[in-house]
């Protein structure tokens, strides 16, 4: 590799001592104008470039967020943290930040290899995703004072008026609602929701939206249960088709459930049931199945916002909480013809 | 955040200077044992960390890896580099390694925010993916020496013989001549192909095995072309299909081509036709299609070795030319039972 030029070499080019162009890469202000143009033209010249690690020691900050990256675990709607992933690699490096991406198989894992960035100086701060009841992440964070924000809101508090931490989630119930007022105006009042079993934070705040918008148009509909995979959706829709047929519409808390229920719709004679999934992924995309866009992307930039704040700088946990202290991001219905999967 | 422990913190506690402390943490063997012993008790009871910033300015090794994420263009195949990238974060996670990942527009910037990278001593080595003929990035990084491995093969020279780099990547050919092969044994002797237009590296390989397995039968079959879409694939399999409906099977590039075909297929009466995808993404999964998976974890695996060496450091250019300068991973067909979609 052709030798990198050093401090010596440009304190020679500009005829200052090395004090002078330490001076001049840390604090400019000390250092008289003609001083610094002249090493500033001999710095461009050479193409020198403090390195990274000195400068990391000097100002005690990598100027790198931290980010765990969940195993891949297949199914239909992983592509969403990897979107998010993408967009905050961009936003990040457009404002000058890195990312460091690690693995960890469990929260508590995941909570050893923060500590080991964290006291080795290699990141600045952290974002953390997939937040749950009871998540042991977020209090270690807290505790430590390490700047943070979670992308996915402290369940079980009082999260807007009173949030434990910075966070930013996108509002799965805005965007059922949608989906249902939809499938109100244009397909008929017995609209389905198609949802998980009960008691996950993000299903019951995606049946909400379901709920409010239904009795907002006094109607009622029905509630089928699958886990979240097209098999068992396709055959508990199958089912509930069979013995309650005046169905106009599903709306669905996943497009893996979706699917199965359009599948499950063609297999019964009704191929052309309107059917709304969550999450926009390509294969709801494929199957021209109407879905609601999480904007993954809008998720990041909030993520950055909160954690930089306005002047650019990673913002220590309580200046952060004086201003804006979360995100909630108003998902978007796309709506499809339904052109049916046969 | 409580203040760490400091290499001063140590030295008292051990009773021992900076400088022993210092020895210990860099070069233990010219340090006494009982001495060292001491200092290392004293390390681990007061928690203390050499700060990475201050080991990388003595070692000179980040012990990161840079490594480009594409922007998110959607689709049904994105998901293949997304699992790469996950998996490459495992095993780097597992060697002690860092992965830092950047996001560039073109290959122009890539080629930009490489050089600040390496330039700034943030990696040592960077890794490539989506290689194609005449790419200005693998010239680059030889002509400086930087260490490197591209998953994706250098295009358009002999690159098993006299690679121009180490690189790893996936057999197209050997994965549709076992999905044509399978189709031959299963449905008939009028497999047909469906691929993107010809000239691109990619495709032209995944053409050649199938060509290659209906030589072998003494089979021919036709060629069918679209862009890799659903709504492009649908259009020409449903000419094609009107115009020759003697089709036994149709193997396709992609599983978006392949979705294409089998909406294409159930849409005029041949729901039950063989289609074979590539790359068994969540889709084709969704959809009960048979593909051909690509095993990016391998791939990520062969890429580490490739770049470590049996000895875990970073390997110069020249030393692991000497060894193994590629791996091609040979793919794998998940067959699946034709459910169809409707």
């Amino acid at each position: 590799m052709p030798k990198a030029p050093t401090v010596d070499d440009v304190a020679r080019v500009a005829g200052v001592s090395r004090q002078t162009v330490s001076n001049v890469v840390n604090s400019p202000a000390i250092v008289r104008e003609a001083t610094r143009e002249r090493v500033e033209r001999a710095i461009a010249e050479l193409g020198y470039r403090p390195h990274a690690a000195a400068r990391q020691l000097r100002t005690r900050r990598s100027s790198t967020i931290g980010v765990h990256l969940d195993p891949y675990a297949g199914g239909i709607s992983g592509v969403v943290l990897d979107r998010f992933v993408h967009a905050l690699t961009e936003r990040a490096t457009d404002r000058g930040m890195r990312l460091l991406v690690f693995a960890a198989r469990t929260p508590g894992q995941e909570i050893e290899r923060m500590a080991d960035l964290l006291d080795g100086g290699e990141v600045d701060a952290v974002v953390i995703t997939g937040t749950f009841h009871g998540d042991p992440r977020t209090g270690w964070l807290s505790a430590r004072g390490v700047p943070f924000v979670a992308f996915g809101r402290p369940w079980g508090v009082d999260d807007v008026a009173d949030p434990a931490h910075l966070w930013v989630d996108v509002d799965g119930a805005a965007g059922t609602r949608a989906a249902t007022t939809h499938a109100l105006q244009t397909a008929g009042r017995d609209v389905a929701f198609l949802g998980w079993p009960e008691g996950s934070g993000t299903g019951d705040d995606r049946e909400r939206g379901w709920r409010e918008a239904m009795a907002d148009a006094g109607a009622t509909g029905i509630r089928i249960s699958a886990e979240n995979n097209v098999g068992a959706a396709r055959a508990a829709v199958g089912d509930a088709l069979s013995a309650a047929p005046a169905v106009s519409a599903i709306v669905a808390a996943s497009d893996a459930l979706a699917i199965g229920a359009q599948l499950a719709a063609g297999a019964v004679g009704y191929a052309d049931l309107p059917v709304y999934g969550f999450d926009n992924t390509p294969a709801a995309e494929a199957l021209g199945i109407s879905s609601v866009e999480q904007l993954p992307e809008r998720v990041a930039a909030g993520v950055l916002e909160l954690l930089m704040g306005p002047t650019g700088n990673v913002v220590a946990p309580r200046e952060a909480a004086a201003g804006t202290a979360h995100v909630l991001v108003e998902p978007q219905l796309i709506v499809r013809g339904h052109s049916g999967a046969g």
